[in-house]
Parts: C-alpha cells; sequence; structure tokens
C-alpha cells in the first residue's frame, strides 16, 4: 500500500498511524480512527482498512467530508463515526473499472489495488466524482449506551488498548460527581465494587480500578497490570456500571492499601 | 539504523516497511522483500536484513540492479529472488574498512554498522563499486512449486500474514478454471476437501478454504480466522494440493453453508 | 500524539522510533533511549513516553542538553541516562496551565496532551523555560553492574530484545581477552558454562552462548533461538558472571559441536 501511495505522494505526506488493532473488529476500528484521526488537521485523506469483507458485497468508498477531507476504505461501518463527526457532503462507491491499474493479481487486497490507488488521487486534489458513482454510506450498529435511571449505564467494551486497559462506550460523565467507588459487571461475569481514580498511580499496582480514559470514556484499568486479561473480556462484551450508595455492596477487591 | 541513515539521509526519504517478518526466516523475508519492494519506483535503495547469520561466514553485499535500484543486506538469499526479478547489474562484497566508522561496538549487528551507512552511501549517489570488491550473489535455494501430472500441485508454505492466512508458492494459475473445490495435504496432516473461493465472505466465516492470494499464489484462509493455527503450520512446511474430480473425495469441512 | 506534533511540526521532521518496549518497564526503556538516540544528529527533539506514573506524583518535564538537543517525557528515570551522556543544560517541569489547548478529555495521557505539545514547540525553536520552572531532574535508579575481584561481576538484565537476545548491564570490556567460557546465573536459576562467541553463527543453532552485544555489553543468546525463553528470564533479574580457569566448572551445556 505504501509503495502504491509513494508512486505519486511524496513520502513526508505520508503518517503510518497504525496496525496495532484486532484483526476483524470493525466497531473497535472505527472506534480507533474517529478518536485519533480527528486530531488531524482538515483536508487529510484518511485510509482506513479493516476488511473481513474484502472482495465481498460491501462496497469500496471515499468519502468526502464538510471539512475537506477525505476518507478511504470498505463500507463496512469502519468509516462511518469519523465521516458523521467530521460531516459528509459526499461519498462514492469506487469503481475498479476507473481505478485499478491493468493486471491486478488476487481479489483480496483492496488496499493495495484500490483504495490505495484511490487515496493517492484525492491527495493529487483529484476530484472525488471521478473515482465512481455515487454511494450512501452504510451507517455502522455501534453499541449506544444507555443510562439506568440515575444509578447506573449500560454499555459495550469498545477498545482493548495495548497495555490491556478496556475502555468502554459510556461517557466519563455520566459517572456521579465526587463518587469514589463504581459498580462494574462485564459480560457475564460478577459484579465487582471498584475504585474511581484519575490516575493508575492511584489506584495502586496492581488493583482494578474505574478511570475517565484519553477518549472520554470510562475505562477499567489496572495500574501497571492488564485489565482485559484480569476481566477475560473481549472487545464487544456488555459492561454494566452502577454508583448505587457505598457501603451496600461487597468490596469485591478487598480494602484499598495505600 | 534509522538514525545512522538520517545523519546523511533526509526523513523523507526513508520508509519504514515491515518489522512484522518471521525471526531468522530468510525464505519468506526473501518472498516478502520481493513482493513488497518491487512495488517501489526504480531508484529506490532497499535494506533489508533479515540475519541470523550476521558476524559469520555469509558476505555482507550490494546488489546495482538493472533499473538502477540497490539492494543491501547480508548474502543468505534474502536479496536473491528480488535481485533476480529486478536484474542484477553488479554486486559488491561490503568492505567493514571501507565503510564502518571507528569505534564499532559488537560484531552482531551490521545492520547498523555496515548496512545502513553503506545504503546511506548509494541514496547519495556514490558509486557501488567503493564499497567493496565485486562478489557473485548466492542463489536463494527457494522452493520450486511442482505440477503433479495435471491432478494437482506439490509446493511448500512461503509465508503466513498477519492474519494467519497461509500462501503456498504454488501458482494460482495452476488451479483449474472453474474448479469448485480442492484437496490440500499440509505436513503430515491429513487429506481435506476445501472449497474455492474468490473472497473470505464467500467462504463463510470460520470455514478454511483455497484462494488466490494478492501474491498471485494460492493461499489457504479462514474467514474471519486464521488458518496457520487451524492447520498447525509453519512456514516451510510442504503443501500438496489436488484437483480431482468433484464426488471422489470426503468433504472433511462438511456441507457449505450460506 | 503523532497528530498533535503534526498541526505544527512537518511530517518529514518526524521520525517513529520504536514501539516495542515492554510495558511499565522504565529501566529498560531509559537503556533503550540512552543507545539509540545518542545516535541521533544534536538538535533532535526526543519524545519518550514509557509513563506508568501518567497523572500522579512524578512530574512531567522538558530537558535542554548540551548539545542542543531535547528531551521531553515524564521524570521517572527514563529520560536521565540520555540526559546524563549529552549533559543536561537545564530542565523544567511542563506546566499544564501553558501547554495544554482547552478541552482536554481525561488525565491518562499526558504523551498526546503534555509532551507532544511541548516537544512540538520544541521543536519549533521555542525557549525551554517558556514552558514551565526549573526543575531538578531526579536520578535513575539504574543498576550498576559490579566486578567481582577480578574473577567475575555481578549485574542485572537491562533488555531483551525481539529476538529475545538478553542484554546485561556488564561491558563487554570486562571479560578477560582470549577467554572461551563464561559461567553465568541468572536470578536463582543454575550456574551454566556457557560459550564465547563473536557471531551467532559461530555458537551454533540452538545453543545457548555469550556474545559482546551491539550495545558494548555482554548478551547472552541462543542462535536462532529465543535465549529469554531458554533461561525464563526477565528485565530486571539479577546475573552473575564468572571467568575461572577452564575446566574447574562442569559444561552444563554439553560439548561444543561445530
Amino acid at each position: 500500500m505504501k509503495a502504491v501511495l509513494l508512486r505519486t505522494v511524496p513520502p513526508d505526506r505520508l503518517i503510518d498511524l497504525t496496525h496495532e488493532l484486532t484483526a476483524h473488529a470493525v466497531p473497535e476500528a472505527a472506534f480507533v480512527l474517529w478518536s485519533m484521526a480527528r486530531e488531524f488537521p482538515s483536508g487529510t485523506v484518511h485510509l482506513a482498512v479493516v476488511d473481513p469483507g474484502v472482495g465481498g458485497a460491501r462496497a469500496p468508498v471515499a468519502v468526502e467530508c464538510r471539512d475537506g477531507s477525505y476518507l478511504v476504505g470498505p463500507d463496512n461501518g469502519v468509516l462511518f463515526p469519523l465521516a458523521e463527526a467530521l460531516g459528509i457532503r459526499r461519498a462514492v462507491r469506487l469503481d475498479p473499472a476507473r481505478i485499478e491499474r491493468p493486471g491486478r493479481v488476487g481479489t483480496t487486497f483492496d488496499g493495495r489495488d484500490l483504495f490505495a490507488p484511490a487515496a493517492a488521487r484525492l491527495a493529487r486534489g483529484e476530484p472525488i466524482s471521478r473515482l465512481g458513482p455515487a454511494h450512501r454510506l452504510r451507517p455502522l450498529r455501534w453499541p449506544e449506551p444507555r443510562a439506568l435511571r440515575g444509578e447506573g449505564a449500560e454499555g459495550a467494551i469498545l477498545h482493548i488498548d495495548r497495555f490491556g486497559n478496556v475502555i468502554t462506550n459510556v461517557p466519563v460523565g455520566w459517572l456521579p460527581k465526587g463518587g469514589t467507588r463504581v459498580s462494574v459487571r462485564v459480560g457475564r461475569g460478577r459484579e465487582r465494587s471498584l475504585s474511581r481514580a484519575t490516575s493508575y498511580e492511584a489506584l495502586g499496582t496492581g488493583r482494578l480500578g474505574v478511570l475517565g480514559s484519553s477518549f472520554g470514556l470510562v475505562e477499567l484499568a489496572v495500574a501497571r497490570g492488564r485489565a482485559a486479561d484480569r476481566l477475560r473480556v473481549r472487545v464487544g462484551a456488555r459492561v454494566r456500571l452502577g454508583w448505587r450508595p457505598r457501603g451496600m455492596m461487597v468490596n469485591s477487591e478487598g480494602p484499598r492499601r495505600r
């Protein structure tokens, strides 16, 4: 893909963002793309390929956004949250006949054969309308968090980062101000009463707790450890949070050491 | 290595291609280099270090190719397929006395101490003859696929990609047109009758099948899964493919669900 | 972090050095930064984030070095060896009020919110004094190797590289000239008598031995294998080396094959 881009795009325009995504996990990739890409300047061409359906029914697409940025990739939802955040001006279904070079080998690498050439042409200033006919982007069934009568929230695990921190889709702003404990149940696991903290250090090494992640979402973390391993949780698992009054729950993690 | 290159090569000339190769697996690296590097423009200086024999008997070399590209690395076969594909104009054995800077530390990192400085000098336009005496490149004992009386082929596993897809060295063009099933035996494993497909999606999630890889070679894949784990196969294993008439084999993967 | 840097720093000024460090292992990261970064030209701004204490008591800092280079990161020791090697001209404690942009989300990603903006401003030529008040850098409790009456040395494991090679903090120059065997005891493991070699090849495939690493330190390695797995060792473990006369120890690795 890089080689294809470099045929026409100067190397100093190329930023390699990440290869550390879970294979085939489209909602997680959509979340990471949304959270990272919106930091980039307007006019950026974002190329994202998490594409288990490559060569199948999902459309290959390019999107022009309201801020002048472009998105290129499969229409399987991976582009959708970022496209919505930036505002969709128009989208096209990439037409292989207009984009692929002759002698394409195989049908399983649209990244190299379709998305990279399309992104390179957009980066050179070519209008998106030349890449294919108009297309309506498929929305991502993004898991929506749900507030529970002021006592908690239900949501899902959106992302597990390379440290094993577990990022939910529950906005950290939903947590009550001043509370010190949160009950957490992940999947079919048991309910745990966890400390809230603003740093891993404040949790105490090896202890599981609740933080506000750098994405603005509730995060479950083990200080200097891997919360995902401790909780045996995967992306997509359901999570239930509660902020009932203190003292009403067994503190399953034991007293907090300082 | 990057720091050494950056002393004289501008950062925008430097592309970091991959660090995801199997340690010590020279034929796999030779294959990946060959398949990726030929996409780069002529005149590129390709630096490749998969070098279990560093500091030993294998020669450190640089190769000038017919298209004006250069290759730098150990003469253990890793450069050979790409060199042959681009055409060898001349090769030299790198002379440490002409290349290393004073104060070299250790004998186990020719990438930093020998290959990177040599590549930097080639990138600056220095003639290859200044880097050492003429040298004859050692061929790679690349596993050659063999056709079996029109009924199949024998070959080897060249590469396992990060998704666990298993790439053989059998050209996909050897498969008969229109066939829908292929018998596959890997190493001493049992023979399996697998579906052919043109996309992972068409295989069906979790099912093992045969595709034409993006390298133009026969690929064994599990849709949204890891074929290498399912088959318990490693790079270098022998593979036997058969395309006998349908119905003559037990379909070991069960009926195909749609 | 890259996106934040790219708002003001051109992409061709940005080098991504490594993401292959052990999570939370500050001394190892300090060692790798020290060993790699000193190869970069003076004037470089080095940004290093291995930061288990993010948001806690450790100070966020920037350091101006005598050669005109800058270091940015947490004051947990990760910057210290490189700072000492380059010479500390002045250090400041980064002041979030002067650096963070409005609307910061979360308290667990100083890399994005504090270190990257600070590094970008230093890269643009802004004086370090504008980023915060003067600060005294905390020294790293770097494990010091100790010579044992000319018969050996005690030290610790500083780094395990991606090949599983085990790098100690004992300078290779401490090994006696001409010796062919070294006794090695790691942690509470048994004592082994290992061959010395100048290349992995000379050790012989699959055999454990002692080399001078490319860092100028004693390295334990298995040719084409993973010494860290063979020795079941982690970064920080104690290591004891001995160079008593040949023949006085049982050769626990058996006779050396050539």
